[in-house]
């Protein structure tokens, strides 16, 4: 069953039912009933039942769904799990470079646009990619189904810009600001400091100058 | 000892002596005794045997010098085992994001000049650091007696770039261009691909994604 082949008026509703589902208190694993889906949106019983069977086959009698499992089967089916799809926050020297970088595609990934706090930049195209003000991170995140965010703003501002990029449901950061980010320990950082390699390799002529003695 | 301490006589002689050793023909280790580099460079015996003397202390009686250690010591001697000085060939995007990276410093590495075939960049400075024409890039390699060179420029200019920097005297290459680089076996070659960081994320992600089907 593909997005295509579902009603317009069903797929208005699946992310009613993702909202409600992330919204639920609850601790732990846990169990929900379409009946109480339905309820707690106002929506006909058997109509719910009929849309999360379109979206899940977890549904078992009685007991209902295992939420955690109808949120992702819910992610899934509305496209929500897209694990190549990047933005980046910083469009200086260095975002302009990752924007301009062909090497993501052959991995399959793609920087599908930028964030700048500079009036100059946002509004403008980089390398074919647009470039909106900062403001906007969370809400074009939240509404692109963005995963993946990359760092590349000096260090004071990394922590504010990976706050907004959590907020906006953001699960990876590839961060090149030099300072340690506090994010949900659900979240993926992976820190990069481009001048490890360079390090490398100038310890290893080092090392080779030094064999001549 | 130090150049400091050096008659300026002394000092314009020891590149003499490096040319030569340099040049020597030779099939593997060799020794080489003050008095042959005397007679070879018209110079006379006592001068050029307290010249490295100065300069080195593996001079032996009857056998004189192991050639490369001799190199070695003169060049560590005139500061020509840099191996935290760089240049790099390149002003575009990724070019100017290096030159402007902090993160060098750290490691004590410092990216000198760069190197740019564009006239409107050559001549420039960035980040403070100057732009030449990618013309002077061997002469000027030599001049600064710099050992490592970085590359990004793009695919199709690389070796061209590399052949340039092992003539300028280059030993290490940090190479950003996705081709694989000729270069004779004694050049240490480190090819980056930035891409990679990103494509483990993305796997991880997309790792993390899926457990919670």
């Amino acid at each position: 069953m593909s997005v295509q082949s579902v009603s317009k008026q069903t797929l208005q509703r699946l992310p009613q039912y993702l909202n409600f589902l992330k919204s639920m208190p609850r601790a732990g694993a846990a169990n929900i009933s379409a009946t109480a889906i339905a309820e707690a949106l106002g929506l006909g019983d058997v109509q719910v039942r009929k849309d999360l069977a379109l979206v899940s086959s977890g549904g078992r009698p009685k007991v209902g769904y295992d939420a955690d499992s109808l949120i992702a089967d819910l992610e899934r089916f509305l496209g929500y799990d897209d694990a190549t799809s990047a933005v980046i926050v910083g469009a200086g020297d260095l975002g302009r470079a990752l924007l301009g970088y062909h090497g993501f595609a052959a991995y399959g990934i793609e920087i599908v646009a930028a964030f700048d706090h500079d009036p100059a930049r946002s509004g403008q195209t980089i390398h074919g990619k647009p470039v909106f003000p900062v403001e906007r991170l969370q809400e074009l995140c939240k509404r692109m189904q963005i995963r993946i965010g990359i760092i590349a703003v000096p260090a004071g501002e990394a922590q504010a810009v990976c706050d907004a990029l959590v907020e906006g449901g953001v699960r990876a950061v590839w961060n090149f600001a030099p300072v340690m980010l506090s994010k949900p320990e659900s979240v993926l950082v992976q820190n990069e400091d481009i001048a490890v390699p360079l390090a490398v390799l100038s310890k290893r002529l080092a090392r080779k100058l030094a064999e001549r003695e």
